[in-house]
C-alpha cells in the first residue's frame, strides 16, 4: 500500500509550481529526471535477459516447394515445462520449441499454415513417449516420388538438432493429407509409475478393474465446463497393473509398479483423479467398490472432493492408429542420441535416488523413524491432508450444474466489469 | 551496441537547446520525462520480487543470554546450491542459509561472534549427510547447569523450521570450549555413488588399493596454491567399492555401487580426481598402475590432464572426533520430519529414474542402441571427451612450480592493472 502511494505521488507533478520556477531551475530538474530516467532504463537493461540480435536472413522461399503431410511421434521429459500446449505467458511449453524448431529448419511457413494436429494435450509436469501430431512439413521430393520414403528429408535428425535434448522426435511417417494425429487416433495409452509403499496392490486391481468398460466418468476428471465439454462418457479398455523393478526381498516398499491405461480418448485430469482413488483403495482408507460408486452418477450426480495425484509420474505413452500406411520410420543415428540423452538423465535421478536411500537406510538402522510408516503415495497426492481422514463419500460435493452456474455466473461478471 | 548508443543518446541532454525553449515547452518536457519515469518504475516494480517489508522489531537482547559451544551435524541435499562457504556474488549457498537461521532464531549475534568453524568445505553439487559444525549458541541453561542437556533449547527443531528442507540439523553436541569441529577432526568420510555400466569394479578395487597410505596427492587434487596450499601429502585410511544395489539378474548394467574413501583431511578436488582416474581404470582404458604412477611425484612431477569426475554422486558422509565428550543429542521429531523429506525426494527421484528406464528398455528392445555399448561412468566424467583415446600418462602435463609460476605471474599483472 505504502509503494502504492508512493508511485503515485511521484508520477503526478504540479504544473503550477513548476510554471513559477525559472528557467534554470526547470532545466536542472530536465537533467534531473534524464538522469534518473538512464537509471532507471539501466535497471531494467540488466534485469532483461540479453537477447541476441535476431539475424535479417532472407525469407526462406516455400513458393518453389513441396508439401507432404506427416506424422511425427515425439518423445519428451516433461518435469521441468509448463506442458505441451502452446501458453500466452510463458515460452517453455512443448509445443513452443516443437514450432521453434520447425520454423527454424523451415519445414514449415507457419504454425497457420501447416494443418497441424495433436493427438493428446498433456499437463504441465506430464511426460510422453509417443506423442504423435500431424503436419504438412517440407519435402525435398516431387509429389509423384514422394514414395521413395528413404530419399526424403531426414525429419528427426533434422528437428533434433535444434530442438532441446529433453524434446526430441523419434519417428515419422507419411500419412494421406485428410488424416488427423488427433481425430484419428484409435487409442492413447497412459503410464502411471509408482512406489509400493504401503498400497495394497490386490485391491487396487479389483478397483481399477471397476473402471474397465463405457462410463460416465465425471466424478473422475475436472469438469472441462469452460472449454464446452459437457459429455464426460468414455471407454477404458484395457487397465494393468504391473511390477515393473522388485527392490529386493526386504524393502518391498520400494518395489516399483506401472499402471497402464487405454482407451480412445480421455478427460482433463482423467488419469490422475483415477490414481487418486486408486492410491486411497491402496492405501485401505476406501474400499474398491468406492469406483463403482463414483461411477454411477445417477446415484453420485455430484463430484466429492478428493487430492488428485502429481503429473510427475505421468507419461502419454503411446498413440495407436488403424491406418495401414502408416509406417514409422526411425533415424538410427538420431535414436542413438535420444538413447543416450535417456540413459544420462537416467544415471543422474538413480544416483540421487541411491544416495537419497542410503541416508534414508542409514537413520532408520540408528533406530529413527520406524514407529511411523510411510505412506510413499501420499507424497503423490496432491493438496491439503486433514488429520483425521474423512471418507471421500462424505466429502463437500459439487454437481455438473453447480459447475455450469458457477462459470455462467462468473462470465456475467466478467462482462459487466468490462 | 546499438542498445548501447541509444542509450546514451537518451541521456545526455543539450544544456543550450533547453534554455531556448519557452517556460510552457520545459514544462510539458517535464511532464513528459516524469510520465516515462512513472511507467519505467512499473516495469521495474513488476520485475521485482514482491518483498515483505522488513518489520522492525526490538533487537534481541543477548546481554542477559548465557551461550554454550557446541557441534551440530548438519544434512543437506547440495544438488541445487552453489557449494557449501559463502559467497560474495550469490546466497545460494548452504553456510548463508545456515546463518540465516542461526540469526533468525536469535541462537547468534552475528558470524563474527559465534566462534564458528567447519569441518568440510563442500563444492558447489555436492551433499552431505554428516558435515559438522562448531559454534557458540545461546543457551537457556545457566553456565553450571548446562550439563543438563535434556532442558537446553531443542536446536535442531528451532533450526529445522526456518532453514529449507533440504539443509537440516539433524543432531547437535555439547563441547568444550576449544573445540573446533575443523581442527579436531579425526576422519572424515566420503561416499560417491555410480553405476556399474560397463565398469570392471575389480580393477577399481586394485587400483583403489594403490591409493591407502601417507602419499602425495598432488597429481590427484586441484592444486590450490591461490589459496597458499603447497604441501600434498594426505593420508587415506580406508578406501571400498560396495555393491549397494543389484538391480536385477539380467540387467547388471544397472547395478548400484558406492565407494567410501576416509582420511583425516583431502585436497581440493581430491575425490573426484580419484574418481575421474578410477573410472578410466574400470573402462579398461588405463591399468590400475597408473595410481602408483601417479602418487610417484618424484617420477612424475607434473599432473597430466585429465578429467574429474562430476560432483553430483558425492556425499560427506561423515566427520569423526575422538573426544569422549562427544553426545550426539538427535531430536526424534525433528528426524522424522527429515525422514519424510527424504522419502519424499526418493519417490520423484525413483518415479523418474523408472519412467527413463522405461523408455530405454523399449526403445532398446525395439533393437535401437545394441550396437552401441554405454559408458554409464561417461556421463560422470566432465570435459571434453576425445574421439581417440589418449593415454593419461601421454597427455599434456604441468607442475606445481608452473603452477606458482601462473599464479604468481597473474597477480603481478593484476596489480599492475590497479
Amino acid at each position: 500500500m505504502n509503494v502504492q502511494i508512493k508511485k503515485q505521488n511521484n508520477s503526478t507533478i504540479n504544473e503550477d509550481e513548476l510554471i513559477n520556477l525559472s528557467k534554470e531551475e526547470l532545466v536542472s530538474k530536465i537533467k534531473a529526471l534524464t538522469a534518473h530516467n538512464f537509471q532507471l532504463k539501466s535497471i531494467i537493461a540488466k534485469s532483461e535477459i540479453t537477447k541476441a540480435p535476431k539475424r535479417n536472413n532472407k525469407p526462406f522461399n516455400f513458393a518453389k516447394c513441396t508439401f507432404r503431410k506427416v506424422l511425427l511421434k515425439i518423445l519428451y521429459l516433461g518435469w521441468d515445462y509448463q506442458g505441451y500446449v502452446v501458453q500466452e505467458d510463458t515460452t517453455n511449453t512443448i509445443e513452443h520449441h516443437l514450432f521453434e524448431a520447425l520454423i527454424k529448419t523451415c519445414l514449415i511457413k507457419s504454425r497457420q499454415e501447416s494443418d497441424y494436429h495433436r493427438c493428446g494435450r498433456t499437463d504441465k509436469g506430464v511426460s510422453s513417449y509417443g506423442q504423435v501430431i500431424s503436419i504438412n512439413l517440407r519435402s525435398k521430393l516431387l509429389n509423384n516420388d514422394q514414395d521413395n520414403i528413404k530419399e526424403e528429408l531426414d525429419y528427426c535428425t533434422m528437428l533434433n538438432r535444434v530442438l532441446p535434448c529433453n524434446i526430441q522426435c523419434i519417428a515419422w511417417s507419411p500419412i494421406l493429407n485428410e488424416f488427423s494425429a488427433r481425430f484419428d487416433c484409435k487409442s492413447r495409452v497412459y503410464k502411471y509409475f509408482f512406489f509400493k509403499g504401503e498400497l495394497d496392490i490386490e485391491k487396487m486391481r479389483i478397483g481399477s478393474n471397476h473402471l474397465l468398460g463405457d462410463h460416465d466418468f465425471r466424478n473422475f476428471c475436472k469438469m472441462d465446463v469452460g472449454n464446452g465439454v459437457t459429455q464426460f462418457n468414455r471407454n477404458i479398455t484395457k487397465i494393468n497393473i504391473d511390477l515393473f523393478h522388485k527392490w529386493g526381498s526386504n524393502k518391498e516398499d520400494y518395489d516399483s509398479y506401472v499402471i497402464t491405461i487405454e482407451g480412445q480418448a480421455f478427460l482433463w485430469h482423467q488419469i490422475r483423479c483415477i490414481m487418486g482413488i486408486l492410491f486411497l483403495i491402496g492405501q485401505n482408507r476406501e474400499l474398491p467398490e468406492i469406483v463403482k460408486e463414483l461411477l454411477d452418477v445417477d446415484q453420485n450426480p455430484r463430484k466429492p472432493e478428493y487430492n488428485m495425484a502429481s503429473e510427475i509420474p505421468l507419461n502419454l505413452f503411446e498413440c495407436n492408429y488403424d491406418d495401414e500406411n502408416i509406417i514409422w520410420n526411425y533415424s538410427e543415428i538420431s535414436l542413438n542420441m535420444v538413447l543416450e540423452n535417456l540413459k544420462k538423465k537416467l544415471t543422474y535421478s538413480s544416483i540421487k535416488a541411491n544416495m537419497l536411500m542410503y541416508m534414508i537406510n542409514d537413520l532408520e538402522q540408528k533406530g529413527f523413524g520406524e514407529k511411523k510408516k510411510t505412506y510413499f503415495s501420499d507424497f503423490l497426492l496432491q493438496g491439503i491432508k486433514t488429520k483425521n481422514y474423512v471418507p471421500v463419500m462424505k466429502r463437500q460435493k459439487y454437481s455438473l450444474e453447480d459447475k455450469i452456474k458457477h462459470y455462467t455466473k462468473r462470465k456475467r461478471i466478467e462482462i459487466n466489469n468490462q
